[in-house]
């Protein structure tokens, strides 16, 4: 038998700022044998995330750096195209960190099998029965805690896990209002996924929205972004805020970490909580996140968006769009085409 | 019988920057009638707290602005010299907000009494079992509940609350590191004290000697200081690191809040809770944080020191002890001589 042909973008250069095609490098090389206890995984859909930047840099984050010259690291879904694990079949779909590649050879352990549900199509596992719907539902529910009738704001609003965690805001009673970058996030966060407002911050004052559409200040914040609009949000805090911090954004590209808020000293004057957290701590509880999000989405209280590009060859540049809030909810690449049911 | 003539610091002026004796103003005048439900209180020492600058500014803290034109707020311990209250009766040691003042008509209700432990001298009750060992008691207790073993930084660490803070990280397993600005004062953190490290912050590199005291890191965190030196320990924390957010006292005597730490972005990495406390909200539970406090200072465990200035007149001036680090231990004014036995 020939051997099989994988593609890749292995991680070659350690970004400066936003990433550069030049810090990946094109790869076709055979498919490694497939091990005992391992399975080769075709991928589908490959996850891009805006914490993949701080993967690429040399100093770990909650993970080690990416060694340069090996397979980019990313979350993807995929289908078991052999397996010489007892606990995976051919035809199987799984998840897990399957990198930016066509084939994933993997330890059987390191992957987590999950069955299709009915009526659900295939781009909803990576776009919410996933780390990424874990992360809105734990921020939520398990960080923020909120009670019916608190307000809560959410940056990052229209992005894969911000769009989620409003919505999850919106199912415990809260007043939601979205921060998000473009009129058209806006109108979909007001629109099919019922934020109470959204507030376009390249376009508006978002003191002044927050003011105007948080009148009795902000109980609860998931924060996907930082920076301004972030000290913004916390001069606005009312006693015994919570604050989930999900993510940074704003900062992610820059080399050397900018000044925090200025309003830190309302964390102090507020009693406030801020929390960072990290979904991969969660792994054992993601059945109950998923459970929840099949409920809800199945009661149509729950919806997603994904901005799908179609090929891993395009990977390098998409991964961008991130940082430019080019996309609106889960930005995927298709990197195989599904199997016929 | 000819009224009692009362010695006052009224707040005139809002401070700018530091405070000057300009913005307050001396007067005396005679004692208010004592009301139905009040009682007339002695004040004996006044407690000067970095809060107090906080209270003089114009906006709200966690407390609403002290008027302009009025006896300055402040918490003291005092005797009650006559009681039109129920509850008091002459004689009885009261502690609250007696203001900066010989003499206080107050509330009966706004003051709580306490029984003189025996061999405890009076100043022990503002400078431990007050509003000041409950902020050292529920802020280790409640917010940083560290485990046996765990690192713990305390910056301010030989104020009034920070060096109860250590001591009783100390009393529950931690190794302790505190942060300090004299030599004089490290020398008692790790003599009397016990603390496992001093670190004189202007005259060391606090990330060198906290890379030396801490070499796994810092798990625990009572803050009270903020600005730079907060920044550095933040660059520091391990995964799941609490920091009790009790006081930022580098930054109270500026006009702008400055910007926040630049490692802020470690409470997400490091999935890091950060939480503000202010103890007025504990005061339901303080007799659960007096009785273990009493306990362990008859145990010999739990030291104090206080540094008292004779007489009201010098409160003005001697604010700025506390901002310019001249104190060690708790900073009081002794306003009236103690009663005889």
């Amino acid at each position: 038998m020939p051997s099989l042909i994988n593609r890749t973008w292995k991680l070659v250069a350690r970004p400066q700022g936003a990433f550069k095609v030049s810090d990946f490098q094109w790869a076709e090389e055979p498919v490694p044998e497939v091990g005992e206890g391992q399975a080769l995984v075709r991928v589908l859909f490959l996850s891009l995330d805006p914490t993949n930047r701080g993967w690429a840099n040399s100093t770990a984050t909650y993970l080690p750096p990416i060694p340069l010259g090996s397979v980019m690291r990313g979350f993807a879904v995929g289908v078991v195209e052999t397996s010489k694990h007892p606990a995976l079949g051919r035809g199987d779909y799984v998840q897990g960190m399957l990198g930016w590649q066509a084939y994933a050879v993997v330890d059987g352990a390191a992957v987590t099998r999950f069955d299709r549900m009915p009526g659900v199509p295939l781009e909803a596992y990576p776009a919410v029965f996933s780390f990424i719907g874990a992360t809105a539902y734990f921020g939520v529910k398990d960080i923020l805690r909120p009670a019916g009738g608190e307000t809560m704001v959410v940056t990052g609003a229209a992005g894969a896990v911000g769009s989620l965690a409003g919505q999850i805001g919106k199912i415990l009673g809260c007043r939601v209002v979205g921060i998000a970058g473009s009129d058209e996030k806006c109108a979909w966060l007001t629109g099919e996924l019922g934020f109470d407002a959204a507030i376009n911050y390249k376009r508006e004052s978002v003191l002044r929205r927050l003011r105007q559409h948080c009148p009795t200040g902000i109980d609860v914040i998931f924060e996907n972004v930082g920076g301004e609009i972030f000290d913004t949000e916390l001069s606005m805090i009312n006693e015994r805020a919570r604050i989930a911090l999900c993510g940074l954004i704003s900062q992610y590209n820059e080399g050397v970490p900018p000044p925090g808020p200025r309003f830190f000293g309302n964390v102090l004057i507020k009693r406030a909580r801020l929390e960072g957290f990290i979904v991969l701590d969660y792994a054992a509880r993601f059945p109950e996140a998923f459970a929840a999000l099949g409920a809800w989405m199945a009661q149509g209280r729950l919806h997603y968006r994904t901005d799908i590009v179609d090929g891993l060859e395009h990977a390098a540049t998409a991964i961008n769009r991130l940082f430019e809030g080019a996309n609106i909810g889960k930005l995927l690449v298709r990197v195989s085409p599904e199997p016929a049911p």
